[in-house]
């Protein structure tokens, strides 16, 4: 994988000569990158990996009192923290290495792909801290990111209630105002119920910062309905004073209980309630009945690190399969005067459908990858770019984020079914790793929300906001690589391929909202989704094409991945997009009692 | 499934009408029908069902000596003993039920359903007195038969080795003659390991009738290369005396380990060593070098078995997530004048996405049970019908046999996905089945001929075998249906778009082989299989919309599920078509040093 994140780092972003002479990474160059990523390729490698099976043996553990993880977990997540990881694209004044996003992500890949769930704590502060670097007071910054980025606490993100998953307008968790003064922020106290929190409860970390979507009641002594009630607060597991030192009181936060999960085991997903006695102690952050816009800023985050942990279980089971696929004997060549069966058996690589599979894989996960890391470089661009650079990279990252979160959740699961495959058996058992790969990577078409809500994302406000702008930005993009690989007769074919399938999408969209209603417009989303997700995914591979573009066993990898894509994937854009295009009425009509 | 099942054999399949009537089931009647569906329907939810998380959470566990299964594993397969369902189509003389095979198959989806796994004993035992009816001696029946479908015996096969599991020509356990003329057949001892045995150790019965492939020594004194070397035997776990009496010896058969399963746990998955001290006794069956094809009658059995598995599996998770849906609020309306915060929840089932992903399960698992009452039906028709019919129906289920084994495998696995995402994080925990129908599903995949092996056999075997035609008598069963459909205003559209899929299905054979090339030919067999399937299917569902044709909401849900699929689903082939019809080259070019 090194030599592939090396090469859309350098050849295809091109972060030297585009990035790093940017004031902001004046520090910084090649060799300081390189230095992050080996450390953490090694800390991956030596803490995260070796615990990753434990972490899904020996599940999260409550007695009542206190969770229990492995000591292998409490070392892995020691060590990433030792490697000042969490603060590492935060500026110099707050303790962090100022490196560029696309690094970070690029250095985060290693332990994600190690062990996607004992990752899930580190990610969670880190979106929490810089949350809180956003919306927070300068004091709640001093006491709460400070602790965050240097590990001595974690973070988490309480949205979901029992009663409300998807549907955040419907939460019930109330803030009843208590002080106005407080120096940590407007003190409230909270009750209510969250549900699904990872992270939620542990003994890695001697504090839990919880930020916490509540409803301040209204006038009329009611919670506001809809979104625009929804407050953010922060709740600490232990109190803290206004100096930040903890005061050796526990808040009024309990875990009533742990979800046994399918997978993702190492990172705890805890019931809690708020409030069960006298309320629990929450610091406004940001204005009244702004939570969710402020969360969002979390959640955006999180979004594409879920996308990254997709990508990053997929590249595991690929290499996994890969090496797999290398070593096993079986079978013989298929030819027209049949099979000799006196040779000797042949490695299952050389067979066309293994080729297929691993192919298969290998154009999700590395496909997967550049998405992730253009988004990264997307942030970096809002941070260091010229005004309309930065602009113009934020609308971008809107119309891609919900891709970067969908597709790989979607197809590199696929990957991992496709590595299982290959393993045949073998994969089926668990002595190999390829099936908790599988088990761990379904959860990510739900969390963050779910794939359903990610087309209800992009189909319904994405693509329309400003009348069509940021999908005008994604056009210009994708016509610019096509300008440019028509311009190569090898690519020629797959450039226009890929200018017919824009044109779809688009005509698509167009007819999707041809009659205005959004029940009519909306009822295919999740196929538009799927379909605008491939599209983008074929822009990426073109244009990482283009970047490979010797006569390398490496480059040439890069371009047959890029050609599995354009013959096998991208043509099954017609199917999906049809049903949108023509607003098919089949499912939003259908009754419960046909069921 | 009750309403679905008597729906498609009554209405689709007409079996009181064309089935009934026939000698061998003089004295069967939809009564007694109907009696067998109630009794297995009621075994199914009392012992089967109960027993399904159980033999999930308490995995088999062998301590060296013995393999210990949960008690109500026990219980509920001495259940199925008791209703003398292991000899329900067999002779009346055989102490059978002389049932329709499709009648068997209905009642024994009740029990797939129940808990796919603890059925395992029962279909594998059937499959190897099935095979002993065709090519045992007259005594290896008296002695191996009639005790299996007693159940004082279970049965098992033993194909697979660590170092040969595809590749079956590779077998390397052999076999030396020791007695030609023992009373139960010739008695040979076999050396050599077994692997991926289901079934292979239990205490569940008295004795284990293994029926295992080894080669027998050339006169060169090695074993003859390939298939053609392979020989069928009768390897009893205890010895058995010409009598049929056990001796109270034990063969030299050793359990060296259980298999630990993603899914699946209830039937234990065993590797087996063979004649470690002197050799294990073993009884020819049929002729030397004739194994394989012997072997055959019980894995093409087995093949529709997985395929019934892969859809109860698959209609476990569409009925537990159509509950949730009709249960669970969430969420509001979308229209054009927003949402209205303040309204009550919907229930799930109500949003247009929840009904795709319900419609989506439908169409898979509706339409794969019509696929595998189909197969049982023309196994009656090979049994039953003239001579002519007979072999009519064998060459169709020839060529559907594949698309039985694997269409399931793929799609009912997506349902039992898709039922997850209706539950959302609900449906990641153990605390809802659909997690382990997820889990248990992707064996399915892999036992009894992997996805790619059954893609070989379609397009390498079945579709060309005998000038192709068995294609042929497809087609015009395909055919039949289309010119009938035509007939109806309201389904001549989804007729026309079946000739049209079809005739591309024939296309893309044609030039797959229009180089005569299998290396060619069969580099994209695997997205050839998906198309052939997805074809199948919407023939099926365009036929059994046609026995639905009344204006009941049953009738309806039939419709709109054969609607879904037509909308949805057949439109896919042109992706996986177009790789087939150009020979496309990318993967059998790919080679192992670009990965």
């Amino acid at each position: 994988m090194r030599q592939t994140l090396d090469f859309l780092l350098n050849d295809w972003l091109k972060i030297s000569q585009d990035l790093t002479p940017r004031e902001r990474f004046a520090e910084h160059s090649d060799e300081t990158y390189a230095a992050v990523l080996d450390t953490c390729e090694r800390i991956a490698r030596e803490k995260y990996a070796p615990a990753n099976r434990l972490s899904d043996t020996q599940e999260p553990h409550f007695d009542g009192e206190r969770v229990t993880l492995p000591r292998a977990t409490h070392e892995a997540v020691a060590a990433y923290v030792e490697s000042g990881m969490l603060a590492a694209s935060c500026d110099y004044e707050l303790g962090g290495m100022q490196l560029p996003c696309v690094i970070e992500m690029a250095a985060n890949s290693f332990f994600a792909k190690a062990s996607v769930s004992i990752g899930g704590y580190a990610m969670l502060t880190k979106g929490n801290a810089h949350l809180l670097l956003a919306h927070g007071t300068p004091r709640q910054q001093e006491v709460f990111v400070a602790k965050e980025l240097a590990g001595q606490w974690f973070g988490t993100m309480c949205l979901s209630e029992p009663q409300a998953g998807s549907s955040l307008s419907d939460v019930a968790t109330r803030a009843e105002l208590e002080d106005e003064a407080d120096p940590l922020g407007p003190r409230y106290r909270l009750k209510g119920n969250k549900m699904w929190i990872s992270g939620g409860e542990h003994e890695i970390t001697e504090n839990i910062v919880h930020l916490v979507l509540a409803k301040i009641p209204g006038p009329d002594g009611k919670p506001v309905p809809g979104v625009k009630g929804i407050s953010l607060f922060i709740v600490p597991k232990k109190m803290v004073g206004p100096d930040g030192a903890l005061t050796g009181e526990r808040n009024d936060v309990q875990l009533a209980g742990l979800n046994h999960k399918l997978g993702y085991r190492g990172t705890t997903n805890c019931l809690l309630n708020f409030g069960e006695k006298n309320g629990a102690v929450g610091y406004l952050v940001g204005k009244p009945g702004e939570g969710l816009k402020c969360m969002f800023h979390m959640m955006n985050e999180a979004r594409i690190g879920v996308g990254l942990g997709a990508v990053m279980l997929g590249y595991a089971g690929y290499e996994a399969s890969l090496e797999y696929a290398r070593q096993r004997p079986q079978g013989r060549a298929v030819t027209s005067t049949g099979k000799d069966a006196a040779s000797p058996q042949l490695k299952i690589i050389e067979h066309a459908d293994v080729k297929r599979m691993l192919l298969a894989q290998k154009s999700y996960v590395e496909g997967g990858l550049a998405l992730e890391l253009m988004c990264a470089r997307l942030v970096d661009e809002q941070r260091t770019g010229t005004p309309e650079d930065a602009a113009e990279a934020a609308q971008l990252l809107e119309v891609l984020t919900p891709i970067a979160k969908s597709w790989p959740s979607e197809w590199c699961l696929e990957a991992n079914s496709l590595a299982i495959q290959v393993l045949g058996g073998y994969g089926y058992t668990r002595d190999f790793p390829v099936e908790q790969y599988w088990r761990d990577n379904r959860l990510n078409m739900i969390h963050e929300g779910t794939h359903g809500i990610q087309g209800l994302d992009l189909l319904g406000r994405k693509v329309v906001m400003n009348g069509g702008a940021a999908l005008q930005v994604l056009a210009a993009h994708v016509n610019d690589t096509i300008e440019k690989a028509l311009q190569q007769p090898a690519l020629a074919e797959q450039a226009n391929q890929l200018a017919a399938a824009l044109a779809k999408v688009g005509r698509a969209t167009k007819n999707a909202w041809s009659t205005g209603l959004p029940e009519e417009a909306l009822a295919n989303a999740t196929p538009y989704l799927q379909a605008f997700g491939h599209v983008v995914l074929a822009w990426l591979w073109l244009d990482v094409s283009m970047a490979a573009d010797s006569d390398s066993d490496f480059h040439k990898g890069k371009r047959a991945a890029a050609s599995y894509f354009f013959a096998y994937e991208l043509p099954k854009i017609d199917a999906w997009l049809a049903v949108v295009a023509r607003r098919e009425s089949l499912c939003r009509e259908m009754q419960d009692g046909w069921f």
